[in-house]
């Protein structure tokens, strides 16, 4: 499978990088889980856990998710690190992933005011050599009388169709199929792309790998 | 533990039930998959969706997850049930939820013109004696110059704690332990008080049970 850069599909970032706000102030970050169905499931999540490169990023892990805070490519590469890891043992693994930008508090943050902004849409990491089928839902989460939700959701979809990984729409969700890292690699691109205009944008996905039952369709 | 009704903090339902739409004309359904952590992950999966009563409900299941459209009440009882199946084999089981309203076709569904509805927040379920931590986001999805998501996510937190189930807040989530049956129906009685007033709601949980490294706190 080729790898395009998502970049080229980018609408644009809000802003230069140079002068995003960093990951604490913004909220930046993700909370993942892993879940691979075998007795030895201790030992797996232990080892990708172990395994990934942490450098830049702060982890929290607690009994049901690990909430990692860093700047978008660094959570990208470390999420499509730990995920292959775990994918690499053969084990049958789901792994779930929230993104959230925009709401440095909790889950009743207050938005804080300001632009909204997005760094460049990173690159896909080298390809994993681990299919993954996942779902896919995409939040933009903006008040207001100017609020367009789907305008970014289109170019979210329509950049997840040239990076090759998109397979269908399914209630709730959007249906992604490829390599692990251009599945996750689409994810963080339609999350970027809807953050460029919208200050708070949450996104959800579901990966499977080595699942006994499917495959791509 | 007790059961108080989610009712009694209900902000009150939007209309009558007499005039709820019909599940498949509002978008109201569920998706959610089960992570058995276990190398009969399998048999545990097929146990828990042969054992659970499916009347009034549509399924889909396919390699990620499955899809079930139905009234809200029957979603609680049914996904309730499934879930306590698979966690009453005693191995570490994940089950992640997403429940959606008011979107009737997929991601990038156009919201259909019309009022908010939520029928009555139904109650709990019976205890199902199983121990539950799970993280909860809520995302009501509302352009206009009227949105107001904060009232409605703080009437859904304040709802948890009334039932009894809310531990605290995490970025990007709320923390619930507690019963499974009241954990889920803290989930469901939230997505409806917001759904009250916000047409499109969307809201993820992840269920840990029978955790080797956890419990409550």
């Amino acid at each position: 499978m080729s790898h395009p850069s998502a970049r080229a599909a980018s609408a644009g970032p809000a802003t230069d990088v140079g002068t995003q706000p960093a990951p604490d102030a913004y909220g930046t970050g993700a909370r993942f889980s892993l879940h691979p169905m075998t007795d030895s499931f201790i030992d797996v999540i232990l080892g990708a856990l172990d395994a990934a490169d942490t450098d830049g990023l702060t982890l929290t892990t607690d009994d049901v998710s690990t909430f990692v805070r860093g700047p978008e490519n660094r959570l990208l590469s470390y999420l499509t690190e730990t995920i292959a890891h775990a994918g690499r043992t053969g084990v049958h693994t789901v792994a779930h992933v929230l993104l959230s930008r925009g709401c440095p508090g909790e889950v009743a943050c207050e938005v804080a005011d300001g632009a909204a902004y997005a760094p460049e849409v990173p690159h896909p990491t080298a390809a994993t050599g681990l299919q993954a089928s996942a779902h896919w839902a995409l939040y933009p989460l903006e008040d207001g009388a100017n609020a367009d939700h789907m305008a970014g959701i289109y170019a979210a979809i329509e950049n997840a169709k040239q990076l090759g990984v998109y397979s269908g729409s399914e209630h709730y969700v959007t249906r992604l199929d490829g390599d692990l890292a251009d599945v996750l690699a689409a994810v963080v691109a339609g999350w970027l792309l809807v953050g460029a205009d919208v200050r708070h944008v949450a996104t959800h996905v579901t990966v499977s790998l080595n699942s006994p039952t499917g495959g791509p369709r």
